[in-house]
């Protein structure tokens, strides 16, 4: 369960609960989830109760107008990379950043974003904290993520070398005409870290927060985790919903027990 | 001037003025304005004024859930085709479809586009109509075109052969990290049919309806612009502005006028 889908203002130790309950015990939280609880105590929640991190949710945002605002993103991804240590997170999820100030310069933004995941890859592979950089769907690619399909992630697998792999989230990719040939070279190489599930609304009324419920959209999930599965990969499928007017307004006992029936049902 | 631009009520010949009005004699007419003022009426209009015809906007929406939806959108793009040899439009633009009913099968819905295009490519080659198959932004691949790169496009114009190319909107393509490469192929395969252009909004408020003028966002105009001239392509760039709130708001005249500065400043 990615933690980002019970945000209904409940703790951290409360949406562990939620999991628990259902029998749950993989989480994947945000940085702000852990700050709000405090990382020691994150911590201690996540191995008193056995739970696997799948990831933690996220590092990147890398590109900046300037030096200082670009060193500053760095010194806030070796932060990240050592809550993903101390809570022994599968990987760090990197969400990379868009277009800096009012840049019209993508390349340049993809270039500050090689060379941020190039500059902190040391300190990640030091820590064995592998990185997970996260396509996103092209509709972010000005504001929050000029990576945008698997292909051009894995691009930056091959340059930046060992320590860096992939997050696979349906809704992100689920329309690239290469999907199939993308998956297939992201198994050969050994970079699946991830595999984020949810679902594309038809019709989708937010940009960022309208994802659907597994089942409720239009994304043939069965036949991405075949391609996945057949790839390599053998990690859990995380649920991660963004629904600030449905999924979020709703308790989280009863949010994971519906990912558990559709994950059963539809995926 | 793509017509879409000006929807604030105008009848078709207004638009035509408030083009004219600021030396614009270039349009590229949508079928529902000159079903309204009825295609006779229309094509005088243009005879009269000297126009040229940049595209007949628009033809495709081939997916269906039946046969029976299949053959009716046949029909419909043949007569798109008569109405573009009529108008004696440089290409009928296509927007291909999204997923038909409550279908999972982007590659099934992406079949019925190829067998489409195939099917009116006889009719529209003897009215000598090229139809320019128009990649969307993958943000509409559920709902209005499963074709959702210039590469996949092109891919589409080798199957099919002679009478096809692509319509590239900045809009649709601003973000593909393989840009250059696909604008470039699609110059040396001789198939760049029209070049639209406007702007990507921070933030974008509407998926569908918040498209930017020229200067007012983040695409780099001039290098794609570069890009497109640079593979041969030597016709007008056409200014296509989806504005619910704001430009479809205010006089045609305005709007027209605002174009023509921003092309000559930012394009």
């Amino acid at each position: 369960m990615n933690l980002a889908t019970l945000r209904n203002g409940a703790s951290f130790g409360q949406m562990v609960d939620d999991c628990l309950g259902q029998g749950v015990t993989a989480i994947s939280p945000w940085r702000d989830q852990i700050a709000a609880v405090g990382l020691a105590e994150a911590a201690r929640i996540v191995q008193a109760n056995g739970l696997r991190v799948t990831g933690l949710c996220r590092g990147g945002m890398f590109p900046a107008p300037d030096a200082a605002g670009r060193h500053a993103a760095l010194d806030d991804n070796f932060r990240a990379i050592d809550e993903a240590a101390a809570l022994g997170a599968d990987c760090l999820v990197l969400v990379v950043g868009g277009l800096p100030g009012a840049s019209k310069d993508i390349a340049g933004a993809r270039q500050m974003v090689a060379d941020g995941i190039a500059a902190m890859l040391p300190r990640a592979r030091a820590a064995g904290v592998p990185l997970a950089i996260e396509p996103l769907h092209p509709m972010y690619a000005a504001d929050r993520a000029c990576v945008n399909t698997i292909d051009q992630a894995l691009d930056l697998c091959v340059e930046l070398g060992e320590g860096v792999g992939v997050a696979i989230d349906v809704y992100h990719v689920w329309w690239d005409p290469n999907l199939a040939g993308a998956i297939a070279r992201a198994g050969d190489m050994g970079c699946i870290l991830a595999h984020h599930i949810c679902d594309w609304l038809v019709p989708t009324t937010d940009m960022l927060l309208d994802r659907g419920m597994m089942g409720d959209g239009i994304i043939d999930l069965k036949a991405i985790r075949s391609m996945i599965e057949a790839a390599g990969y053998a990690g859990p499928q995380e649920v991660e919903i963004f629904s600030r007017d449905t999924w979020w307004k709703r308790p989280g006992d009863e949010v994971v027990k519906t990912c558990v029936e559709r994950y059963r049902t539809v995926c």
